[in-house]
């Protein structure tokens, strides 16, 4: 059941602002945002009259295609809430009003809005604004994003807040319909569909998360606004000609937008789970939006979902045209669209786990590959497109992803599980439950291991060596290079007994030669990388190439120092450990991960075997720092926390008892 | 949409078991199984006639309650789906046709059916089977389970191979409807609905997960039998009276029983989402369920939801009337329903926190206990008695309970999650991502850490240690005894910065003396419990106990021997630690957990302080073994694996390079 709230007449919005068309031609000044530039916070724009909203709605999406050609960063998924973002600060009292983005991609208008347009082209660089929401940057952040799917769980809770503590503000969660995917935006609405908090979910149906959508939800939205009763109402608006705007009648696709300002009665999914549902609405049709949001927030009861449809890209022409290529853009000019990205110098990590899964598949009919939701970001769309029938987009479902390749894997198949470290972590039960008690040579591709520079702490893989390392029966490798990562996934490949894992970072490769195919490596054997006698560097990872610059400049202090790349965090070289150990007068691991993880494993490896007993080598363990760190370059993010071959030297010398200034050192 | 399937007759099951009614009186002979000892395996099952099933459902049924009463264990979930086990077996040609059970508390029928009869009064003992279906225990288990909500994912999975196989197998998934409230649920319909796979989902809706059902989904699903479309029916019924059997048409209940039997097309909800909804259908009723399952086999396309009705304890009068008490059971007399709980010696730790958390409250108003659908377990009961409006049963939602926990949190409120550390690991993402990086002061109270006994290896809670410790932000602490927990919980109302965790086992205290009020600790230190000189064990958690024994045998070989108890995991003590490595020949971490926790971080502290360089300590962590453990008592697992007084002297006298077999030894 629902109710028609958008009883605005059909709003002449194109014929205001015909350029809208025609982008390059008509809109080009983006010096002059003469309304946007009154507004410093939302109080500011509460101020204006409703008939000026228009105009700082296009000013502000002037001001975002702007700042993002300078920045890069997410792009699409802000244009495409430019008018909501206006219209929300407009009707709403934030930040007294509880504002919360799902993912928090799509924040930048809401940025400009809230006191940071002053910093808005410092985003996603070291020491400027994230690019996500975030509590410690705002007020009007009132939760910190970055993850999907969030949003009405933390709403729900700040909604019982306000209940308990007799409070009168309203929460307002705008999650997008690819975040519908999630179970974790499900067990949110089947809680909070129960209870009789008063909770607004804005679902903002752009069609379109990071990946086309899948999934039923996605499928079930579009019919909401093309089913049968959706057509009817078409017919009705096309009757309904005469009385509409001329241009506006005479284009049917015109019409079309028209009708969806219209109240559909079909939004039963969400009123059998409990929410009063009202939409469709255009996102874009201000003149829909404010006062249905009004409306919405002067309701007194219940949980209600707004449903609101959108275009990602909108009012950028290339943009819309793409949205895919737009979602995440680097820094681009303006009037042709064309992104300045730079030549690579090496295959990217996930381009060359992408290929190599396609060489191994040619070779192998039971490989399987699955992501969820990152198809392009994970390079399963290499394998996608080699293999349409063997590659699974499950959607936004990392739980749902890792217990369907389990599934798969009962009964031969041989599942690549390609998810970034930091989302991975949304199927940790899973891995354990269904997949490492009971065996199953699922096989998880873990990209974006480490630190990831501009998303910043919430998309750093710095976990997964702990969170998997504990578990019984994994074999876990990190690549030290993509020659090794081929490798490794022929390695996976070639596990059939237990599940497997490989880590490697976002970004490209070192330029190393690449093999021609994938040779499976021995399990659980690291490898000399350069022998020398007093130090020892034990690398798991990419963190190799800096071992090999920290030789270097301990060898000019004297230092002969071995390399070692153990590959394999589990099972764990024994053997090369503790020769290292016996060795050598320093013994040195290096990982891009936390504590709890690689180094740990050798340190109570060493202890077990009476290594650490009798004093002759001093072990240290390098790990990232415990702390959470804000975006930068991953360069000078490692940089910052001495994993990188300077940090490496650093301790050695420190492990040995010497300043690392002292200009030359020798050792007995 | 949706098709009555349910054609056959209304059945006259009670007329041919009118002892149901009066079970004390009329099924007594426990002895007498005549049909149910004909069948091996479900190929003997399938040479049966169809009239004879209904015994053979009556003699299972018997069965099931004879051995849970010598056993214990789950006991309600399994009587309730006797027929459909029966049913399903008789229609499906399993094990080539996948069942997968989730959960699998409710598999005892089954696993009486599939060949382990024999061994079905070794439930849940040392060596016998499991009280969950388990891939390595029979063929007929194609995939094990113990946490709830993952048999759609692994069914589709399995559904999607046969596909890609060529092969024509059916896979049927019975998940209840409690489950349903997962996330992970709802992401593998969201996907099942989008694919045209075959895939069998039958939804055991007993009204009554392990709690009380809560959430939209549970309402939604009680609407579709009771709702208008049903009342109609059943006025349908009412008036088709006269060509029922006499004694069904003259009883309001079994004519609205007949009336379940008929298709409700009112499956909306689950059609939305791409199933074909068949149901709601009486699950006790073989006439009923004979003909829809076969209808369901033998439909040809696409994701198929049949929904099932049926009662939790079915067939046995007390657990019929207090189905919550007979969830799980121990021993008990069949007769008279009467369980065998021997008075405990000491208050479990799930009371002594949902008490302590009560005497907080009363001073603190804000407060709050979350529970995801665990109320009784996890101690929330407790406080929801005292706090009705402060306690929150989220459902099976580990997710949306630690991010609707944070939500609180960002408010000024004091929430509690009380969380099964193998359940948390469902909320992992949301611990880090929504509760760590915005250090936002959530509550997690931990229990079931360490070896759990009799659930075996799903329900281990051996890796929070490592997947919480790595996390920045976080303070962590272990109970060594239910005292310590009192403190522990005035610990953590009083830490309003940052999250807190405090862990502790299942089970009963060591029944010391309780302290009236908690008085919160000082963060991150340890404490000595008993000065020595030569050996120093550092316990984290209970094996406080154990040390205490082990610190007296050790003593009674000469070795002098300090106990210390951590306490904090997080922050650790480092001034604790470096004294105690610096004052003993050998240093031995102890804790319930993992390689990657408790014992790695005092390793790599002692490390980065040079405490290792000199090699005049020596130092081992004993942790869980890098295994699965299968189920036992507590204590026996325990032993088994080293992590008891004996194991604790052992480590000992190898660390000093001695033999314990020695009886005595001196050292210098």
């Amino acid at each position: 059941m629902g109710v028609c709230c958008a009883t605005a007449p059909a709003s002449d919005r194109r014929s205001r602002h015909p350029d809208m068309q025609n982008w390059n031609v008509a809109v080009t000044d983006f010096s002059k945002t003469p309304l946007l530039d009154t507004i410093r916070t939302p109080a500011d724009l509460r101020k204006l009259r409703v008939e000026q909203l228009r105009q700082v709605a296009d000013e502000l999406r002037k001001e975002t295609i702007d700042a993002v050609s300078v920045t890069g960063g997410h792009f699409g998924a802000g244009l495409g809430v430019v008018e909501l973002t206006t219209a929300i600060h407009y009707i709403f009292d934030t930040p007294r009003d509880r504002l919360i983005w799902d993912v928090g991609h799509q924040a930048y208008p809401h940025k400009i809005l809230t006191g940071r347009r002053d910093r808005i082209r410092t985003l996603r660089t070291g020491g400027g604004l994230s690019g996500f929401t975030k509590r410690t940057e705002s007020d009007y952040d009132p939760f910190g994003a970055a993850h999907s799917s969030t949003s009405i769980s933390a709403s729900l809770g700040m909604a019982v807040a306000r209940d308990l503590s007799g409070g009168k503000n309203n929460v307002i969660a705008v999650i997008g319909d690819g975040a519908m995917s999630a179970g974790m935006a499900y067990e949110a609405m089947n809680n909070a569909g129960a209870m009789n908090s008063r909770l607004i979910v804005i679902l903002n149906d752009n069609d379109m998360s990071i990946a086309p959508p899948v999934g039923a939800m996605s499928a079930y939205l579009s019919r909401l606004y093309s089913g049968k009763t959706y057509r009817s109402l078409r017919e009705a608006a096309k009757q309904l000609g005469k009385h509409l705007p001329k241009m506006i009648a005479d284009r049917a696709e015109r019409v079309e937008e028209y009708s969806r300002g219209f109240m559909v009665n079909s939004g039963t999914l969400f009123e059998e789970l409990g929410f009063y549902y009202v939409g469709p609405i255009d996102g874009h049709n201000l003149d829909h939006l404010l006062p249905v949001l009004k409306n919405v927030r002067d309701m007194e009861n219940g949980p209600i979902l707004l449903h609101v449809v959108t275009q990602k890209g909108k009012g950028y022409g290339p943009a819309e045209a793409a949205a895919d290529k737009y979602h995440a853009v680097v820094k681009f000019d303006v009037s042709t669209g064309a992104q300045s990205k730079s030549k690579p110098n090496a295959p990217a990590y996930q381009n060359v786990f992408g290929q190599s899964l396609v060489k191994e598949a040619e070779k192998d009919d039971k490989i399987i590959a699955i992501t969820a939701a990152m198809p392009s970001g994970t390079g399963v769309d290499i394998f996608n497109k080699a293999f349409p029938k063997r590659t699974f987009d499950v959607g936004i479902a990392e739980q749902h992803a890792v217990t369907f390749a389990a599934g798969l894997a009962t009964e031969g198949f041989k599942p690549f599980c390609a998810i970034y470290s930091t989302f991975l972590q949304r199927g940790y039960d899973q891995i354990v439950h269904d997949v490492a008690i009971q065996s199953l040579p699922v096989r998880f591709a873990i990209d974006r291991a480490g630190l990831v520079g501009a998303d910043g702490a919430t998309h750093a893989g710095s976990f997964d060596n702990a969170y998997l390392g504990c578990l019984p029966n994994f074999v876990i490798m990190a690549a030290s290079d993509e020659a090794e990562l081929v490798h490794m996934v022929a390695t996976q490949v070639a596990i059939n007994d237990r599940p497997s894992a490989v880590r490697y970072p976002r970004g490209e490769g070192r330029g190393v030669e690449m093999p021609e195919v994938g040779v499976p490596l021995p399990i659980g054997k690291g490898r000399i990388v350069r022998q020398g006698s007093k130090v020892a560097l034990l690398s798991l990872g990419t963190r190799l190439a800096e071992c090999e610059k920290a030789a270097d400049e301990l060898a000019a202090h004297g230092l002969s120092t071995t390399i070692a790349d153990a590959r394999f965090m589990k099972p764990l070289d024994v053997d090369l450990v503790l020769k290292l150990a016996r060795d050598h007068d320093v013994l040195i691991t290096i990982e891009e991960g936390s504590i709890g993880g690689f180094g740990s494993h050798v340190m109570q490896t060493l202890a077990e075997h009476g290594a650490l007993d009798s004093g002759q080598v001093r072990v240290r363990a390098m790990v990232l720092p415990d702390e959470f760190l804000d975006h930068d370059t991953p360069n000078a993010m490692y940089a910052s926390v001495g994993l990188d071959d300077r940090g490496i030297v650093a301790k050695v010398f420190e492990a040995l008892g010497k300043d690392v200034t002292t200009e030359t050192v020798k050792l007995a």
